[in-house]
């Protein structure tokens, strides 16, 4: 299809399956990370938040049946950007008294990222008569939003630990 | 040095060379984006931002000062993906009438992303105990912040006057 003629469907589209590649990413990294953190509290948000992504993708799923196509990823090359960081960090801070606070901040930028797309679609889906895709995402949003602060909480009681 | 010898300080001079590696990528998207906008509104908003992009670098200029390190970014694999993935956006719907809207959903995952590192930098840089720097990165946050709503609301406006 030429480029002009292209839709806010077509849009749509490649945005659920960049997403639905993001969360497959997401999905192999957590437990690396829940590995990797120092704090008990921290590996434990990030084993809550792998089991959440599991249900934040099959929801995805359900949207590719609403707009009855295959579920399908497209590498997505933020998340692969961000995720690549993320393994940086887990390197080059190794064992040391900062590496749970660049984990936090690791795992933030997914968030971020995820609660920016999210945020998109759902916008989109609504823009696009779909309401039930709407609601999915919202789904999704307010878990992602939840962890972002549950992260920041962590990174505050984690300063402060590290400040006592 | 050891890995595990490494800490916040060290955490802190790497997330700042990826942020200012970040902002100088984005100095020079912007006016790509800026010429490929269709609406008047969206291209002054790109325009706007580039302009406040400078200002934001000089800021990050005055933190490497204040820790007395050399200005020098470190690539951004996140944001060099998010920037790959805009720059598809304006490929794959290049004269569409979705283009505005992938526009502006690929500016929102920048706005997101650095508003997720200046937020992590701005709480690394108290807990360090630098508040100049701290103050230099809640300045910048908060028109990170500001252009993120602008980019919502232009959104919404986007969506009604298609709808129209």
């Amino acid at each position: 299809m030429p480029a002009k003629e292209k839709t806010l469907n077509d849009l749509f589209l490649e945005a659920l399956k960049d997403v639905y590649h993001a969360e497959k990413q997401i999905l192999r990294a957590l437990p690396k990370m829940a590995k990797a953190a120092e704090s008990e509290e921290l590996r434990t948000a990030f084993q809550t938040h792998r089991d959440e992504t599991e249900g934040q993708i099959e929801r995805l799923e359900q949207v590719f049946e609403i707009v009855g196509k295959p579920a399908r990823g497209k590498p997505c090359q933020a998340m692969q950007g961000i995720i690549e960081e993320g393994k940086e960090v887990m390197e080059e801070f190794a064992d040391s008294e900062a590496l749970d606070a660049g984990l936090i901040d690791a795992a933030q930028a997914v968030e971020h990222y995820e609660i920016c797309r999210y945020g998109t679609l759902k916008t989109w889906a609504t823009q696009l008569g779909m309401r039930d895709a709407a609601k999915l995402f919202e789904q999704t949003l307010a878990e992602e939003k939840k962890t972002d602060q549950l992260l920041t909480q962590l990174a505050e009681n984690n300063a402060n630990q590290k400040a006592a």
